[in-house]
């Protein structure tokens, strides 16, 4: 890095007022120079979707001293392409941050996550990524210890630089004490949803997504294993999604086109 | 199977009236009882997004003859969810179909295709699944050497089913003949994005999200290679996303908490 500071790229998905992207830039802050670029309210759940049916805005946003910032009219994806794109202007950041995210993006949760699917997107664009999420929804939510982790965990990725096609899925449990660092595979788990019905007053009913987290995964291994545990959760993360094991078993069938 | 025949659910992202669909749900009317739930209008680069800041509709439609079918207001992904759990009851499907896509999803696009994500989803669920792109968008896409491949692939699922965790990509060339299958790992590659800026009546500019797909990889065991040779690609996919072979190094670093 040489005598430069680096330049820090902090996203979200909980939208640019959020407490958590708050803690994530002032972190940023001590390690070099950053540049927030982040959805204008909230995106949770919009995992990787991108805007291509309706026009992008981005705007200047002056909230906190010391950090230039825009919000956008986007998705979390949307944000990294704008950053990467309209505000750098095709200059590559040094480090992609995502989060801090309010609610755990362990496990399958990945795929839903926009926090996650920001930092995906960093490593797709070629920007060593982080995404960074707490067990906690509250708008007063207490950041405190996951702060020294969260720049610990920049300042290696600074230094050491990450494989090419890999990011870092780093979850923080909510406990009295966190007990270290622990490194994870991605624990094997689904949502058993539940659908709330309402009805409106037009007599017509609706519904709200709801669902119980649900981990089949007995690996002491796993994200889900760690975070129970009090460990903070590190997950190397890829988006190369072949099945490679399989290729060997696909290439005996036989696609008969008798019609 | 038994003598019963396969509940067989079709989804997709360009909505229940894209002709793609309509391909997809005749073939699969061959091959047992089928239950559609779409989006009521198109839901393109929607990647793995649920809704669950706004309540969700389905009602039923009846647009095709001996099939069941209904639109949703929600995303791909909500799509398969819905079904599962409000049409279905909780009983799973034989097979998950989504497609067939108006544009190929080939490499890097899975992560942002709501095709590829309602099948990843039907994959998560539990449902052997598989989705289905033909490189045309337009209204009339003449589906024609698709359909026997949709129909032979279909079946070797119903016949072989699916490692658990894994789910077929599959994606049609648009050539004169198309020159067979050929199972392939997802090629890296990326969009090289531009944002083509335009201004409204206020003065105030805005972007529309535009790019260049450009493929890095010489391999000819890719999708993009296979596709660029008239091949219809057959990637299996996987929504374990942890990157395994770093975990050994990332093991080695040290998270330094000094203040």
């Amino acid at each position: 890095m040489g005598t430069k500071k680096p330049v820090i790229l902090v996203v979200n998905d909980d939208g640019i007022t959020a407490p958590g992207i708050k803690v994530l830039l002032e972190e940023m802050k001590q390690l070099g120079e950053v540049i927030v670029v982040a959805p204008e309210g909230p995106q949770s759940g919009m995992g990787h979707a991108i805007t291509i049916g309706k026009p992008l805005r981005i705007d200047k946003v002056d909230l906190y001293e010391g950090v230039k910032m825009y919000k956008s009219s986007g998705t979390p994806v949307d944000c990294v392409k704008l950053a990467v794109n309209k505000v750098l202007k095709g200059r590559l950041p040094d480090l992609c941050v995502s989060g801090i995210n309010h609610g755990l993006n362990s496990s399958i949760n990945i795929l839903y996550s926009g926090t996650m699917s920001a930092a995906v997107e960093g490593a797709i664009e070629g920007i060593p990524s982080i995404g960074f999420s707490y067990d906690d929804f509250s708008q007063d939510a207490d950041f405190s210890q996951c702060r020294p982790y969260v720049r610990a965990i920049a300042e290696e990725v600074l230094k050491n630089g990450l494989p090419d096609g890999t990011l870092l899925n780093v979850n923080f449990p909510k406990v009295d004490k966190l007990a270290g660092v622990k490194i994870c595979r991605q624990a094997k788990a689904k949502w058993a949803e539940e659908f709330d019905e309402r009805m409106d007053p037009y007599k017509r009913s609706y519904y709200w997504l709801t669902g119980v987290f649900k981990s089949e995964d007995r690996g002491e291994d796993t994200d889900v294993w760690a975070l129970q545990h009090g460990y903070v959760s590190v997950v190397p993360v890829q988006f190369d999604m072949t099945a490679h094991h399989f290729i060997p078993q696909l290439n005996a069938w036989s696609f008969d086109l008798s019609p």
